[in-house]
């Protein structure tokens, strides 16, 4: 069998949508968005739906929906938790549809919807992610969110961990340089990642809004073998 | 005196010139544009017009002018040569006026304009140029041309080499991922800069064109002493 491409993109302004119509898009964000919904569909979560703007995630709230909605970290007025992976508890979200709205995460979902297959990956899900594009037929491009559409570490060395395993399968091949880099970077940070992590922009932010307890959690590898997938306008883990 | 600000970007699309505004942006695209316009100064050329559009360099042309215009590698028809440092002899330019047209790092030239002044970085002029910012009172961007918009590894590890003299200097702090990355890939590169740059997909492109015979010059530290500056929409060399 060939070998199947993979990409990298870094920012969502760098995707270009057109160039990965039968690609499987892995949207990492793992700050928090894409490991909090990782937490949830091991918690049981029943679906997410992502939505981009603030105003469509009161709408839903208004119609009985439970909402987790941030902006920069904090939760918005109406909501009925934030976006820290800790909230997203058995007890809250079991057989539940979760609306969920970021600063980050959300848009970017929807702007992958026209590739072949949208998927959610992070530390947390890693192994059974990587295990499940080996055994599929498609490119993969990881889109990492970035910080309001520039370069981050923390995604892109997720990425590069993804890559890393994806390459050495021996079922991909790549000439772009993002995974050239990403996969670098991953090489430089993984022997003490949460020292690596510490560097990035990122983690400053969340520490001066005291946000930052859920980092170490957030680095946890394999903490669920559940790959969320967008289905129908909703994430579900049921590939 | 207070630490400026460094920053760097990966590509002209996540470049954002309102925050610029008084930053000097140093354009870096090193195979092969800002390597051939350090080039072109350092064997005495008196300026070089940098145009975006090859229509506008072929207008030139009919004026009279000498032009050095190439697309994806290739030379224009109508240009008097192409896109190689090696072009830019002292018996081709010494006291001439260029117009230049390339792939990449013309369009990204003009793109920056609305900074505080837009000056052409690569290796061959690093210490030069690199003393030569920490002289200033300016915040500094180093913009990488990166290849039609995407991340390249060639452009991030000279912008990481100028980011760790600057930041050596104590005269500058970064909160930026991008900055703190590009220093760690340059880390990785610098014990082998040849062996590194020869994973990146610009060496592919240019070795199938058989372009690739300047490399190694183009990854020689301090060749000249020049530092071209945009003044009056030409670049020079007199700051």
């Amino acid at each position: 069998m060939p070998k199947r491409k993979l990409e990298t993109c870094f920012s969502p302004a760098l995707f270009e949508p057109d160039g990965h119509l039968n690609s499987i898009v892995v949207i990492i964000d793992i700050l928090r968005a894409s490991s909090a919904i990782c937490t949830a569909f091991a918690n049981g979560a029943a679906s997410i739906i992502p939505v981009a703007e603030a105003e469509e995630a009161r709408e839903y709230k208004s119609k009985g929906y439970l909402v987790a909605a941030e902006r920069d970290g904090f939760i918005l007025d109406f909501a009925d938790f934030g976006n820290s992976p800790f909230n997203f508890t058995k007890e809250k979200v079991k057989g539940k549809t979760i609306v969920y709205s970021t600063t980050n995460g959300t848009g970017i979902i929807n702007l992958s919807l026209s590739s072949y297959m949208t998927v959610i990956g992070s530390f947390l899900n890693i192994g059974a992610l990587t295990r499940w594009l080996i055994s599929q037929d498609n490119n993969v491009l990881l889109l990492c969110a970035g910080w309001k559409n520039r370069f981050n570490i923390e995604d892109t060395v997720c990425s590069g961990a993804i890559a890393e395993i994806l390459m050495r399968s021996n079922h991909f091949k790549t000439i772009c340089d993002s995974t050239i880099a990403a996969m670098d970077l991953w090489a430089m940070a993984s022997p003490d990642l949460p020292g690596y992590i510490d560097k990035s922009a990122q983690r400053s932010r969340l520490r001066d809004k005291n946000l930052d307890d859920c980092i170490e959690f957030c680095l946890t590898i394999d903490y669920t073998d559940k790959i969320p997938v967008m289905k129908n306008g909703a994430l579900v883990a049921d590939l």
